[in-house]
């Protein structure tokens, strides 16, 4: 079932992937790192299960998983050696840390519970193993940030199937026909025309339900003269896309009219203007202060975009908090958006990967 | 869009809900309780956005989210009083708790970050508030392990769907056909004949595939004499199900037949011996115990069951390790297996609900 010529081409970026993380982990003066976190382990060792873990030291590459996982683990992440795991990590993990005799171990913090890490001190200190838990963030998310070519490849089809499939969502959000149903219309074309599941649930708003950022399909009929919000994604390889356009049916409000080109400059005044070694926040405020001259600051209530991988939000996030920097490499969405409550929203978002200090944009798709 | 009459109806489950959490609140000696967990967040307050907090006190009932959500959370949450969040928590909860005269907040241990939880802690020292954090673990969980009427009523539309939907399956699931075929065709009928979204992604695993417990559907043609394992569930107003049958396609392998015969007496035999008041340890023994004594034990590698309701995984955890117990008003599935790599694997799964002290089988759906 699985394409192992495909495989055999994918260890080597793993390799590579690998070889980084180690040299961080050895920065960070420790003797292994524990991930958990999904989408961390399918980018270092192709394993794509619910549930497992990876440790990884200058010598060690170990996939630990359950039952369920076994062959699918031997088959996904041949390089590694997998443990099969009968009870709770805190019970075989100081055993197993003492046997390699690390000392210094990394975990991610933000995928970790408090109630995980409290279980696991206690059972280190119960065992009395002489282990130091050490907290990090985001070591592999920075890994990731940056995309390689095959990955930007991958990208690239998710975000040419969502462009593809746009122009055949255009004839089926009509008046007449619920958001749910164009939702639902739309979807089957995704995932029969090759997207692995949806990345998210299609965002399908009308008129002021346009107006709701995250709104869900409702039995709503849409109807001419209203704005259509549409957010949808697609799943190529693990990789995903994001793109939202804005439709206005028929003869739109005047001021749904205005607020389109005030997105629309903000958008283009940010593709425009975003460049590799700018703070993300910088990068926000391009499209920001387009929305606030026109004096529609308070209705942005969200940040410009965020990287888009493996995970449809992922770094960097582009916000007027954001404490990231653009690289080169790095693949995002930039989406203003203006929402007046009771009438209706406007958002445009594409994608765009940083090459050569630059944004290219990397959907086709027009505008409205 | 909203359907007012029913929400009205729903108030009331969720007063006597809040009404009950109150108690649980004040016996732990907490001022009050922060809570993130979206089904614990639908379950007391009705709100379904994917991002947002509630504070419960015996005085303040409040829901914080931020701008995405804001319509919503005043549409779905009436009765709560509702903030906008502009920063992150720990920059607006100091001064809020300050305000209330809040000392001791609980916090829920499982799904609360490492990272979260020490922002937090730094950002209350820095403000000098007097507030000590809690650690408490599954007080809502427990709340929702015990099902109302109106909750069973929704997991039995859930169970209906997909019992009728099973009936179909059974003709689509043929020699010639690939599993990922056949399940998108399932879930297209699932999704037309209402089920919001998928709880999760269809199981549909024949010949080897099927020993592997959480296999994804492949491009594997299904052939006759295979084992083909299918497990599905629906959502209906929230509450899910969850659903598994191995079909037997023509003529199958002795072993396999064997196995399948085992599963579905250690399945019966668990049906009918739980009880409420017994530990879920126990009830899991009720079903290892015959495929122990078949010699199989070491094929049986995951736990008897889990609990369901909002989450398609919740309490009580069937399991050797487990240390819930069991009681009137649970409803849980009920799934043995035994798996056999290289060859295939059997499990079959069914809902229970615990009434007058039994399990009563809330599937209608035959065997194979």
């Amino acid at each position: 079932m699985t394409n192992r010529i495909a495989e055999g081409a994918r260890r080597k970026p793993r390799t590579k992937r690998l070889r980084k993380l180690r040299t961080s982990i050895a920065e960070k003066g420790l003797d292994a790192l524990l991930l958990s976190q999904p989408e961390n382990l399918r980018y270092l060792s192709g394993f794509t299960g619910s549930s497992g873990w990876l440790l990884i030291s200058g010598q060690n590459v170990i996939l630990a998983t359950d039952f369920r996982y076994m062959e699918q683990a031997k088959d996904e992440s041949p390089d590694f050696e997998i443990i099969q795991t009968k009870r709770e990590l805190r019970d075989w993990l100081p055993g197993l840390v003492s046997d390699l005799g690390w000392h210094k171990l990394g975990f991610e913090t933000n995928s970790t519970s408090y109630e995980f890490y409290h279980k696991l001190s206690e059972a280190i200190k119960a065992r009395q193993v002489n282990l130091d838990l050490v907290p990090t963030t985001g070591i592999v998310e920075q890994l990731r940030s940056i995309k390689e070519p095959e990955e930007l490849g991958f990208i690239k089809k998710a975000v040419e199937l969502v462009d593809a499939v746009f122009e055949q969502a255009k004839t089926i959000i009509r008046p007449g026909i619920t958001e749910k149903e164009a939702a639902w219309e739309i979807e089957k074309i995704l995932r029969q025309e090759g997207s692995e599941g949806m990345p998210f649930e299609i965002i399908m708003a009308s008129g002021p339900n346009s107006a709701l950022p995250h709104a869900r399909p409702t039995e709503k009929i849409i109807r001419s003269g209203e704005p259509v919000l549409i957010d949808m994604g697609a799943r190529i390889s693990g990789y995903c896309s994001d793109f939202s356009r804005t439709l206005l049916l028929g003869k739109a409000d005047k001021t749904l009219q205005k607020i389109y080109n005030i997105v629309l400059k903000a958008q283009t005044t940010a593709i425009e203007g975003v460049e590799s070694g700018m703070d993300a926040s910088q990068a926000d405020q391009l499209a920001r202060s387009v929305v606030e001259q026109a004096g529609y600051g308070d209705a942005f209530g969200h940040g410009l975009g965020h990287g888009v991988g493996l995970a449809v939000h992922e770094s960097p996030r582009l916000g007027p908090s954001s404490s990231d920097s653009l690289a080169d490499g790095m693949v995002f969405t930039i989406e203003p958006g203006i929402y007046l409550a009771g009438q209706g929203g406007i958002r445009i978002e594409d994608m765009v990967v940083l090459e050569n200090g630059k944004a290219k944009v990397l959907s086709k798709a027009k505008g409205k």
